[in-house]
């Protein structure tokens, strides 16, 4: 863009305005019963969260940018959350450790009750104090796009616990199989293609094929 | 060693024992219910299948080595097992498919009935004409050496259906569990020390934490 000073004007504001971003919630969004951090600047993942009245479960994600550049935020937002999304390699970033169940467990002494690792194609392995559960991924020759599957994971997960308003152990494990499900929908096809024709049948449907996958 | 001819000379001697080694099977051997063909030469392998009586079961395992070098005998001997274990890698190198179930359903047209896919500590991966099922690998902290993980899930495997005398899915299912409780021990210390000092109280102990580490 060297030679057009107009598209550095562009990018110039645009930078402006990511950094004066303050995202505000809309007065009915204030009262809701979870609430989910999705991967953005954890200073403004703290920001939402302050905007909240009272949520009975908060939720957050991230990614290794700010695990790298802003890590004691990180820190700040964690121990303020219930569940922790994160992937394997972010786990063992964000804790230096290689073993997963350590990293988790290290994770879990920051604040939350819950620490949820996506292993992409390999599934999602959730502890807590109380327990340890394996959430296997849909083994799919339909893949075509993995964009989105750690999001919709997330969704299917706070979505199936809103819907049932518990926070049981048994229900965590059945809302992180929700999760793999969605997720095993959305990466059939590109963007959100695949969820905008999604019906229930076909998500209980799928819901019965992770059973019998690791009935034994 | 080029500075020592009697060096030289003992691993001259140890190639040509390696190039005639055709093992014998004795007698008592040759009627054995299940036959386990580990990594070694497909040729050999198919050697020692040509010295059984009359096998209920022949399962056999190999490395990428003989997957680059000797793909013709190893398809050969494929086409005359009834459980082909293999690591994620080797299903891929042998059908050029990234798609582990695409992988998986290729190699099942080659012969065996049961593909068993070894995912370390992602677990096991299990399919069949009928079915799929995923063994979890156990969740441990306690990780000194993985070495001979995936030949003691292929002995426990193997072990638990020469126990059961039963081919049928459920028990294959099971075998698989049992496959990844003994794996789960033997990368607890070096060597075979973990399962010298095995009790089947601890076996059992673990297949039902298994259970409770899948269910939802």
């Amino acid at each position: 863009y060297e030679d057009d000073p107009n598209k550095r004007t562009t990018i110039a504001t645009e930078v402006n305005v990511l950094k004066n971003f303050r995202p505000q919630l809309p007065d009915h969004y204030r009262d809701a019963d979870i609430l989910f951090l999705a991967n953005i600047d954890p200073e403004l993942q703290e920001d939402i969260l302050a905007q909240m009245s009272n949520p009975r479960l908060v939720a957050m994600d991230t990614m290794n940018y700010w695990i790298q550049t802003r890590a004691a935020s990180l820190l700040n937002v964690l121990n303020k959350v219930d569940v922790f999304f994160a992937n394997d390699e972010e786990v063992r970033m964000l804790t230096d450790e290689l073993n997963l169940i350590t990293a988790g467990k290290r994770l879990l002494e920051k604040g939350p009750s819950l620490v949820v690792i996506k292993k992409g194609e390999h599934g999602a392995l959730l502890l807590s104090k109380d327990f340890v559960f394996v959430a296997p991924a849909y083994p799919s020759e339909a893949v075509l796009d993995p964009t989105g599957a750690g999001d919709s994971f997330g969704g299917g997960f706070l979505g199936y616990l809103d819907n049932v308003e518990s926070y049981a152990e048994g229900d965590i494990r059945k809302a992180a199989v929700y999760g793999s499900v969605l997720a095993s929908f959305t990466i059939e096809k590109f963007g959100i293609d695949r969820l905008e024709s999604l019906s229930s049948e076909e998500i209980e449907n799928r819901f019965a094929e992770f059973q019998k996958l690791v009935s034994f």
